[in-house]
Parts: C-alpha cells; sequence; structure tokens
C-alpha cells in the first residue's frame, strides 16, 4: 500500500535522489516525479532509478503532487517552495531538507502560503561531500537523525505524516524549534565544514604531499560544494559567527599553553575534546 | 634471507607493533624483540605476533642488538637512543619513528653517541588515532611515506640501510632535513590534530547528539592519546605556533566575509581549501 499516489521531489541531487530511492525501493509512492532545471541532470536521475518519471515544469508536477520535497540549495528554498505553493491542490504537504530552518520557516508560515498548503522543514543530518544524482545512494537515511522543526501554528496530522516520511526511510526523528535547530546545526555542522575548508586552505601546497590520514579525514568535507555552504553560512550567519567564536577560543586557548610549555593546560584542553568524541564512539557502538 | 639477525623494537605498541609483524611476515629479521616496561603490553606485542621474543631490560636486549627501533613517545625518544647507544655493540645503527625530527635529531648526533653508534631518525606518516599492541596492523607503511631526516655528518651506509627498512615495509621515502620536516608536519599533522582536538571540545555536549558524518571525520584524530600530543606540541612549539598562526588567519578571513555577507571571498576562500583537498584526491587514485 503506498502512502501517496504523486511524490513531487524538487531538485534529484544527492538528497534528493536518494529518497527517491528508497520512495522506489519501499513502495511507498505510485509515482516519484523528479524536478530540474537541467535536462542532463533529470536523465541521470531517471536512469538511476531515483525518480518514475522528470520534468522541468515544477508548476505541472506541483500540480499532481500529495506530497512535495524541495531539495534544492539554502538559498532557493523560499522561492521553490512559494513556486509549488502558487500552484499546487489546496492542502497539499510540502517540505525541504535545508541544513538552516530558522529563516526558511519564518518565510513560509502559514500565513504566507496561499489555500491551506502546509510547509513543514526538515533537516536530514546525512550526505556526503558528493553531491548530484549519480551519488545518490539507498538507506541514505537509516539511523540518521533528520530534524524537523514545527512552529505554533503546524497542525498536527501533516506533522504526523512528514514524521512518518522519514521513519519509512528508516529515520530517528527529532523535534526542534528552528531557532534552536539553526544554534545547534552552527556547532556540530556548518562551523566543523567551515574550519575543515580553513585547515585545508590554510596547508601550504608544497607540503600536501605529506600528509597522512589525519590530515585527510579532517578536511574531508572541505571537498564539499562551496557556493551550497556559502548560502548555509550566510543564512545562519548570527549563530555560524557565534560558534566560530567558541572554536577561536578553543584555538586561543591552546596557544596560550603551548606557548606558557603549561603540559596540565594542554592536556586538560586535549581531553575536553577527546570526551565528547568519546561519548559520540560509545552511542555509535550502542 | 634475513636482512638482520636480531632487531630491537623498543615500546611496542601501534607503530613498533606494525613494524615487527612486517619483519616477521617478511622474514626480514631472525630475532625481533620487543622491549617495554610493563609486562602485560609485551605479553599481548607476543600474543599478536608483533615480536619474537620480549624484555623488560633495555641494556640486555640492545647488546644484542643489529638494529634498533625506538617507537617510544617523543618525549622519551632522546633518553630511550642514549640508553640503548650506551651498550649496543659498537657501529649500532638506531633509528626511532618520532613526530618531530629537530631537536631530537640535534641531540642524537654523532659526537653525541658512544662508539660510532649512529642515529638516523625517521618519522613514518602512518598511524591512527589508536594505540597499543593490539592495534598493530599488517602493511601499516604500504604506500605511506616515510621521511628519513639525515644530516651533513651522516654516513651513506646507514642511511641506506634505514632507507632499505622502510622500503622493504612498502614505504616511498623521503629524504628531508630535520628542521624542514618539523615546519612541514607542523602544518601538515600536529596543528590538523589540535584544530580537530579544538572543534570537538568547542562543540557544546548538548548538541553531541545531532552530529553528523562531517563531525565524525573532522573530529576523529580527537581521539588520538592526549599525552603523546601534548608531547609533540611542546618539543615542535615554535613551528606548531606558526602553522597554527596560518589556521587562525583563514579562519579570521571566513569570519571578516561572513560578517561582511561578501559571497565572492567567501566563495574564494572555501576554493582554496578545495583546491589543496582535491590536489590529494587526484594523487590518491593514481
Amino acid at each position: 500500500m503506498a502512502h501517496w499516489d504523486t511524490v513531487v521531489i524538487v531538485g534529484v541531487g544527492l538528497i534528493g535522489g536518494s529518497i527517491g530511492l528508497d520512495l522506489r525501493a519501499k513502495k511507498l509512492a505510485k509515482r516519484i516525479v523528479g524536478v530540474g532545471r537541467r535536462a542532463a541532470s533529470l536523465k541521470a536521475a531517471l536512469a538511476a532509478g531515483c525518480v518514475t518519471e522528470t520534468t522541468t515544469r515544477p508548476d505541472k508536477a506541483a500540480a499532481e503532487a500529495d506530497l512535495i520535497i524541495v531539495c534544492t540549495p539554502v538559498g532557493r528554498i523560499v522561492d521553490d517552495v512559494k513556486a509549488a505553493a502558487a500552484v499546487c491542490k489546496p492542502g497539499t504537504l510540502i517540505t525541504d531538507v535545508g541544513s538552516t530552518k530558522g529563516s526558511i520557516v519564518a518565510q513560509l508560515s502559514q500565513t504566507a502560503l496561499p489555500r491551506d498548503v502546509i510547509f513543514i522543514g526538515s533537516h536530514p543530518l546525512a550526505g556526503s561531500e558528493k553531491h548530484g544524482p549519480t551519488a545518490a545512494v539507498r538507506d541514505l537515511f537509516r539511523d540518521r537523525v533528520v530534524i524537523v522543526t514545527p512552529i505554533e501554528t503546524t497542525p498536527k496530522k501533516p506533522l504526523r505524516e512528514i514524521e512518518t516520511l522519514w521513519k519509512e526511510l528508516g529515520a530517528r526523528v527529532v523535534r526542534m524549534d528552528p531557532a534552536e535547530h539553526d544554534r545547534a546545526l552552527a556547532a556540530t555542522s556548518h562551523v566543523p565544514h567551515l574550519v575543515a575548508s580553513a585547515l585545508a586552505g590554510a596547508t601550504p601546497e608544497p607540503y600536501l604531499g605529506l600528509t597522512g590520514g589525519g590530515w585527510l579525514d579532517t578536511t574531508r568535507i572541505a571537498a564539499s560544494d562551496g557556493s551550497l555552504w556559502a548560502q548555509i553560512f550566510d543564512d545562519n550567519r548570527e549563530q555560524v559567527l557565534a560558534a566560530l567564536g567558541g572554536v577561536e577560543a578553543s584555538l586561543a586557548a591552546f596557544r596560550q599553553a603551548i606557548e606558557r610549555r603549561d603540559a596540565v593546560q594542554l592536556q586538560q584542553l586535549w581531553e575536553a575534546g577527546r570526551k565528547h568524541r568519546d561519548a559520540l564512539n560509545k552511542k555509535k557502538k550502542k
């Protein structure tokens, strides 16, 4: 029994494509329509089995949708949701997968959308430095956290429907306030990307051949798409700057301990990081 | 045909143990004697097949050695080499695997060692956040860089012998000046460890459950042994502080671009990191 007749995925890249693969494999939707701007990318999505059909006409697809999942870059989500909302059936449910939530959710509140169309923000904590439909994989969301960010006016039934979507894909759903989401993700995702990039950029080119596994792991996400991350840093500017301040303070404390040859302080700083890291290692083993 | 009759490994942890495993498997030595302080650790090294015999008496082992490999923490290497040099046969060759080279090599020059004992510094760019003989693995050094740091007075034949050792273990040998080694490794290894630790420590504890693959990769090496890294940061203090300054400047540039909403600058900073990262990805694929 399919949950949905027609699911429309706007933006069939790594995330959108992986959602499509799972929806198909689990027979959760009869039709999965991939919407995109570039015909070549849509063709690749279809070939990879991410969707059952494709179109470059978002208006046409949205009009037939029971559920719309907007998987475009953070800077385009609000416009793409509004465009779909303008033409879809009354009461259609729309969600997204953006890495920021505060400003997106605020701009897409009930009063901003026509004819009872409902937007509920989602953010799956899954992905990689790769992109495009050819990077899509089955079970990308299994055992991952997906944050959904309802607000006071969000009706309960559509909220349960969005949560069901993510649970059916194997994810653990966590409800959060949009502002709290942005504060948390600045620290756990946005600033780590920034730090990885800064570290990679600061490594002198002649020494790149002398890097080991540590450098490679620490900078892996520096290979991500820069235009996507520029949008995220800008959209979540205040929280990114605040979390960056935390890392800068931590580096300054390391600097001071090394300058003063304060082995005790150095050890304490190191153990603070290791404690956080070990807490997660234990969690993953459970 | 074994290259050596008796190889003594002082400190049979991840690195020393892995050397032993390869020496045995490749039949490069008839006897591989593991020297350590703790009987339990030596027992584990023997059980793991890292060595053919063990002793807690470094003097006894050194006296029988043809080659001595000191794999103890950076802060102990100079003392351990001097102790071995005091009792070994005239002309015995000693190397180490320390992550710093400048001060170690300077303190163990020909004039500092008795009876033609020769010390040549090595640094294999291999390892992980794990430690102990149970973490030792075969082929740890295959296709990895091992830096050897001869100085002007280093005789050629022993230098070739040390380089043969690492090549037999599958490594690519790079000769470097000890000071240049320390400058390079501060940027490619020491500061990345420091940054990973600072990032892990700066992530607020309540948000640790909201981390994804990016955070996990970027902070993996923060789980390394803090006392080992405190010794490395202290031993290579000036170069670590200089390389840390490079990362701090890069973070400050990111901060400024975000504060000013300068998308062009943000993109340029990101691309600088990605370029370095991509250069290595290409290299690895070759």
